[in-house]
């Protein structure tokens, strides 16, 4: 499902709004299928970083098949030290690793911080993040948000909210009650699965 | 040993490469003893944090004599991916800690950094030394580059090369054959050591 300006998405999103969707995943009638390894397997973990509230989403995929498996927060106090956030990072991912064994894992690619000290806070998030996903084994991607937006959406300067409706589109579940850090999550998994399936492998980024 | 110029520690730099310094920690005429508790112990880790060498050093205080305990390198080969890079610094810094058990950790505060991608890669990487010292319960400070200079040459706009002297005579140590991220990090671990000391603990900052 992907569209050519945001009038169209909006329009869509209105009449989806009255009658739930019955759009399958990869429903584009406009296109050329393309070939999909079916065998292809992959549990994949999307990481939306921050210090203070990191959402996370998991999803499987087989074949052409996404499938939510879970999602939820990394949440920190407002007022606690960064010590202890980036602590409660580390040891949340590792949690995450141990607990459902996702194989890669996808980040939001941090290249158009303007000011430093949101760069360097950004910074120590996804470094607690990486090292440990890293010493759990797991391979690592990040996508531009623009391009996971482009993956999800159709086109790059989507909303939240309408990332959030395609999310529950593609996996086919009520995200009305999740949080957009989380949707953004799962959005940045989706994207790396379509990487896999749609283009064959050859749009998938090299790992960190 | 303060100097209130450049010039005046260059000069005492020269004397003392002829002769060996013989001055002693602390050994200031010209100011009144500060009251130290001579019950302070301490075992405190300087870091140098930086993603491809990370310079330690770890010494002991003892009421006011200060001991080298031990000091090193945590390095990354320069083509290594960057989760790798951060991967061995978290392990590195459980195992420094594991091994000597240090108390307290001190690291640069990073608050002149110009470049937004500077910043991030700094930030990766003391985002995972924090997330280590904090999950093994360490106390972390951080000091400006400036005030480390202060605390031990006397002055902030020393060079490396003037630090790493001034360590070997704070420590009774050789430095010649250490890396200068090596001897900033035994200096910021001597910084913290003065701040507990000199001023009664009174101008140690808020830990991290």
């Amino acid at each position: 499902m992907r569209f050519k300006s945001q009038a169209e998405l909006e329009q869509w999103i209105a009449q989806n709004r009255q009658a739930p969707a019955t759009a399958k995943l990869h429903a584009k009638a406009e296109r050329a299928p393309v070939p999909v390894n079916p065998n292809l397997q992959r549990r994949i973990l999307g990481i939306d970083t921050a210090l203070r509230t990191t959402g996370w989403g998991i999803i499987d995929v087989r074949g052409k098949i996404l499938k939510a498996v879970d999602c939820g927060l990394i949440k920190n106090p407002p007022n606690s030290p960064v010590s202890e956030c980036l602590k409660r990072l580390l040891g949340g991912i590792r949690e995450l690793v141990q607990l459902y064994h996702p194989d890669t894992a996808v980040l939001e690619g941090a290249f158009y911080c303007r000011n430093v000290h949101t760069a360097m806070m950004l910074g120590s998030a996804r470094g607690a993040v990486i090292a440990s996903l890293a010493e759990q084994g797991l391979e690592i991607y990040e996508y531009a948000p623009r391009r996971v937006k482009q993956a999800v959406c159709g086109f790059g300067n989507a909303s939240k909210e309408q990332v959030a409706l395609l999310v529950s589109q593609f996996l086919h579940i009520q995200t009305d009650h999740f949080l957009l850090d989380t949707t953004d999550a799962l959005a940045m998994a989706i994207t790396h699965a379509q990487e896999l399936t749609t283009t064959g492998g050859f749009g998938v980024p090299k790992p960190l």
